[in-house]
């Protein structure tokens, strides 16, 4: 059983399809902005779920609009191998970004198709709904529902900021589906996704074995104050929502440079405030920041401060302070045997590899809380994402495709 | 000539306009909100217009949309007597902030129609397009253009939020007028307003005689970056815009606390960035703040402090500075003689008066850079302004009106 040692992926099929999908949802020039939800998003999906009706993979789209496509195995009922990432992308987003995973997934199971193939347990190839939080804040939404963290009707709920909701959204794009959003057994998470990070381009490494993530904590604030006139009023009776947003933004950028030597990072995201108008203080405003750092005791350090400092900048500028959302991910989550399972796969296939941690969040965060998780990384160039300019070439991905696809047929055979 | 000393507007007349404007653009309750050049800001000025050809005024709109609504005097050909303020308000704006000074020179030439007065000059009553800035920076931006501080196709091209400029809109709502918007002969200019401060009601003085107004500098900003990853990307390799203003923002409003020991203001009114969301570093920010301290040289240090504070925020966030406007208003402006005239009146009249400064900014500031000009403060509760929570009673705006009417007289039979 399992496939021959030789076996590789087709490297020009899964270039054809990352080629495919940069035409879906273009953004600035080399760039795509596919924000979950839109129809550009679903124009994407209806063109996955047919590569996947083409690969004879069972089509099944959650209550989130995450959407498993199934190469089933030869004893169906035992808990299958997943293998995913995500199609969304940033406003100014990549065009490998979370895509290459979910191809990845579906290269992989062509593969196996042509060499005639077939698993014992069943392989899924997944696309994880919002894993961005460009549109609807938090990030990782749906993977976050798929292990429990999140209840579905909270998800619901979210609201991008013409006040759309994800499950009104979910609904007009026709990718609510009606298998259960959490619940499912899983045997083992797979995702291979690109660096984000400068270390493997810097190094000429061919890939990466992700040991786990950056410790990373987040929150959502707000802050209530009471709109007055920008002039006449005096300092101490001002209650400038504005202000107070913009002092813990401050306040946590101070944060990352005070643990920048150690390579801790902060970051204010996002702002907004209400009117957020010339001539008139603002009633309301609203931030989303983090924090990261290599060591798990000392982002909660930092998490700490950056909470304090909410409190102190609402006090400041005379607001309430309300949190909306917290969320934390990393850590060493992933799971030993896996990740050994892809340091070997690494060794015998002769690629040059290292062990390597994320310092992005990932959906297969989410899915390490639950079941045994392990994660590919591939190389771009200088480690630029989140832009237009995130760049990788096919060789790129050769390594950390025929290591996934070996490690998931491994798994999936055991 | 003039008018009988006994005589006295209508104030159950004129607070009848006050109730029908407080019908037009409802926001909040108790409030308005009654945006420059919107559809509400239409229905407002046609139901003005009406007024004013009921009254028999000669009504002209000029290519900035500013209404000129002309009660000819015996000698046409002499630069008339300006009265005026403006109808449109904040998003959570009051009823009476600007519009009672549009409304009292509607009254007053009521009250001589009533009377069968013909003054030597002419009367124009004036509404001012755009006073509040709420909609397009920068505020009072018509009455800028009357006295030649901005150019017509400047203020034509300036965008609100949604990229929809002054010009396309003024077009849109019908009243892009004929009459040049510069360059026309004035005798004077009053603005009869709410104080906006605290101080008439606290004091219990009927009415403010304005000597000048608070020394005022603002700005707007724009800081330019570069998005990336928000976990990956070494704090000293960011280029968030987003910190960047949020760094102006909390820089400015520690100016205002530095100085309001001596009642110096300082504000952060506004602040936008792109993309704004979680999980990217943002491209581009801009950011309006203003600067206010009764003594013009400690203003001019504040203004100076806020400048140099915005250079130093982008320089800190990896950021390019751009100040896309600046404006100035206040200081002893007005005109000695008319502010005379006006103190004269109030002794007259017997009301309980006293002097003040403005701390907001007003179209009469724009009006004294060019023609000898005055104001007159009625009281308002608190000085809650730019709230819905803004309140007057109609014996608060008697004393005010019939002192406009007898100085405005006065001085149009000069």
């Amino acid at each position: 059983m399992g496939v021959n040692a030789q076996a590789r992926v087709d490297l020009d099929r899964f270039w054809d399809t990352i080629q495919t999908s940069a035409r879906i949802g273009v953004g600035r020039p080399g760039g795509l902005a596919r924000l979950t939800l839109t129809d550009e998003d679903r124009q994407m999906r209806d063109q996955f779920v047919n590569w996947c009706k083409q690969a004879k993979l069972e089509v099944e789209v959650d209550e989130l609009g995450s959407i498993f496509a199934c190469r089933p195995g030869r004893e169906p009922d035992l808990p299958p191998v997943l293998v995913g990432s995500h199609l969304d992308t940033q406003i100014n987003g990549g065009r490998y970004d979370g895509i290459a995973g979910v191809l990845a997934g579906l290269e992989l199971c062509r593969t196996l198709d042509e060499l005639d193939q077939q698993t014992k347990r069943s392989i899924v190839v997944v696309n994880w709904t919002n894993e961005e939080g460009a549109r609807f804040s938090p990030p990782m939404a749906a993977s976050g529902g798929f292990v429990g963290r999140y209840e579905r009707d909270w998800i619901y709920g979210l609201a991008d900021d013409e006040g759309k909701t994800f499950g009104d959204e979910l609904e007009r794009i026709g990718y609510r589906g009606t298998r259960k959003a959490t619940g499912h057994a899983v045997d083992a998470y797979f995702e291979l996704h690109i660096e984000q990070g400068p270390l493997l381009h810097a190094e000429n490494k061919q890939v990466g074995i992700v040991c786990g993530g950056y410790p990373s904590h987040g929150m959502r604030v707000g802050f209530a104050g009471q709109t007055a006139h920008t002039g006449p009023t005096p300092m101490d009776l001002r209650h400038n929502a504005l202000v107070a947003a913009a002092r813990w933004a401050t306040a946590v950028d101070d944060i990352g440079w005070d643990f920048a030597v150690h390579d801790g990072k902060a970051t204010a995201a996002r702002l907004v405030a209400w009117p957020n108008k010339a001539g008139i203080l603002s009633e309301t405003s609203e931030a989303v920041c983090d924090v990261r750092h290599p060591d798990a005791i000392t982002a909660r350090v930092m998490a700490e401060k950056m909470r304090r400092a909410a409190f102190e900048a609402g006090a400041r500028a005379g607001c309430e302070v309300t949190i909306h959302d917290e969320w934390q991910w990393g850590g060493d989550i992933f799971d030993d045997t896996l990740v050994d399972s892809l340091r070997k796969q690494a060794q015998r296939l002769d690629y040059d590899w290292r062990d390597i941690q994320s310092q992005a969040g990932h959906d297969a965060y989410f899915l390490a809380m639950k079941y045994p998780t392990a994660m590919v990384f591939t190389p771009c160039k200088n480690g630029i994402t989140h832009n237009n300019h995130e760049h990788c070439e096919p060789h790129d991905f050769e390594p950390g495709l025929n290591i996934l696809l070996h490690a998931v047929v491994e798994r999936a055979d055991r």
